[in-house]
């Protein structure tokens, strides 16, 4: 058990008023025990009293060695899997994570009618938002793989060449680079498919004149490294070159004003009002970015409707774009750290635009 | 809507004495709507009440273009995301779909304190569990399209070879011939490696006398195939022979004895019992198989503890192995669909003992 991670968990609930949460997330459960269990449709639940009394329900299948400093209560398929819980839980309120599947919520209550379910998962998404020495360097070492990763895939944009077999060879690269399994694809778009913000890599082949959109990202010791980049083979538009300053400089005036103190609807804000100004608003169509950590979409939402402040240790993905439908979609992508006085860029790949020949 | 399969999840409904549901699993509600939704952290929820009105309640963020006999209700991300639905529901009990995201559950229960919610997953459940002609028809053509893949991974074995490169070539078949994006891996496993039923692909590199496990599984059109055959590279042992005559001949076995009627249960332990005879019993160390259609694991769990009786219609996976840490692993898996009268084999690649060269 992290006690350094309990503890802030545990003065988040005071703060959040709960006197005892169940935290079931893979993610959650990994940051406090160092246990990675994915679950599917088995109970893992991790309880978390406010006297620091905590307790790990698994299944006997999964991988649970025992380790100093936390208790397990395991039990078989043929078990009631919440049995062991409702015997420990408290009357009263009690706080349940966001995705725990209901079948277990259900089976819960109709033992402890006495128990009242209340959303839970603030104090352990809170504590997490703000990343330790440890998870920060985690990041960085993550990041810094992604610029490689990054610069030879650009190296392979050829004639001929289709987007999926560059997504492949990313994926490749990943898995050489001590990426964990990732569940996602990459992003890699060519020409107009790069006005679908989550266009798939199909089996599209390389242009002259095309833009290439490259968002990618994956977990490397658990921990996401994500970042997008625009390039172009051999030629562009006036077009595609005022898209592309356009959505550099709201990538980059929203980057310098990060720092402790401020709205995060700000950052949004000031990116998208570079965009709207060149006379794209109705093309930047999504929120500008996302909390990332040991999942790769986590709080702090960076968008223009989060009125939360910024504080040191947040990880967020600053990411404005343009989507022309039909025509292109220039994205640039960075993940920053919010520091002590200000905000340290985790990815290092050029952002000036670039032809490939 | 799909009446038809609308139809029997209301009988299903009526026997099981539920008066309202919540279907909330993506393939669920496409079984149902031909609607296909990730709805991650949103809600997407089919609504259906005994007397046969069903609403689809989703983000107005998916892609939901109306179609007849559907009605849709739309929520934005701004909106309480459960608040429509809480609008429609009658007192008394729901039945809740497994998996729906606890939040949303006790969102919903604070708005209507008189509705009570109960396990709810089993009318479309049992309903997908009995394929109809049309999800034949899509099954079978996923297992030709896995064979022609399997005959051509093995063709792939060569000396120097690793297995994730294997694995990759396999994920680029499925994508070439009309896979989905698959949220897996596949399973190669050389030598060793085998005797961990869940070995991932690494870069161990094939060698003389490797016995080499394929299990691959992919969903086309959102219908999975999933298929396991063992090969062995060059030469084998006295051992490995004898480990694979007696996985095959529990995987003939069991599907000689499939046809309407029998206890699941009675096909678990007739491949059991042939791996035990030999004195491998404790090297067998999962059950038999599982159901499979629109998700690779689904009801009917094909295992000793299962009592349900066959029907024509179940489509499930017939996968005896023996494990032996640190040696070798072998499995033969195929997919049956119980007929009318027996059972079809949907998977047609060769079970007899191979040995590449």
């Amino acid at each position: 058990m992290n006690r350094q991670r309990l503890n802030r968990v545990l003065k988040n609930m005071e703060e959040e008023h709960l006197k005892q949460i169940l935290v079931t997330s893979t993610a959650s459960v990994y940051y406090l025990t160092g246990y990675w269990v994915e679950p599917i449709e088995r109970l893992l639940a991790l309880y978390i009293q406010d006297n620091g009394k905590a307790i790990l329900f698994g299944n006997e299948l999964f991988d649970l060695v025992p380790r100093e400093g936390i208790e397990l209560v395991l039990h078989s398929d043929s078990d009631n899997p919440v049995a062991d819980l409702t015997k420990v839980i408290k009357p009263g309120e009690i706080g349940i994570d966001k995705f725990w599947p209901s079948s277990f919520l259900i089976n819960m209550m109709k033992l402890r009618q006495d128990v009242v379910p209340v959303p839970g998962s603030g104090p352990v998404d809170h504590a997490r938002m703000l990343k330790d020495e440890e998870e920060i360097a985690q990041m960085r070492h993550a990041s810094q793989i992604n610029d490689m990763i990054m610069e030879k895939a650009m190296a392979k944009l050829q004639p001929g060449i289709r987007e999926n077999e560059i997504s492949m060879y990313i994926e490749k690269l990943y898995a050489a680079n001590g990426g964990d399994h990732s569940p996602e694809g990459q992003i890699v778009s060519f020409g107009a498919n790069a006005a679908d913000p989550h266009h798939w890599s199909a089996d599209s082949i390389l242009k002259e004149g095309d833009g290439i959109v490259f968002d990618i990202f994956n977990p490397i010791k658990k921990y996401w490294c994500d970042m997008t980049r625009t390039v172009f083979f051999r030629k562009t538009s006036d077009e595609q070159r005022k898209v592309y300053e356009t959505v550099k400089e709201a990538n980059l005036a929203a980057e310098a004003m990060i720092r402790p103190g401020i709205p995060m609807s700000a950052i949004d804000l000031t990116a998208r009002r570079i965009i709207e100004h060149a006379g794209y608003g109705k093309y930047f169509t999504h929120r500008l970015g996302h909390g990332c950590g040991l999942e790769c979409h986590e709080i702090p939402d960076n968008s223009s409707s989060n009125h939360m402040l910024t504080q040191p240790g947040m990880i967020f993905s600053v990411e404005p774009g343009i989507y022309i439908p039909g025509e292109t979609g220039v994205r640039i992508e960075d993940l920053v750290l919010v520091t002590e006085d200000g905000c340290e860029v985790l990815n290092a790949v050029s952002k000036d635009l670039k032809i490939i020949e």
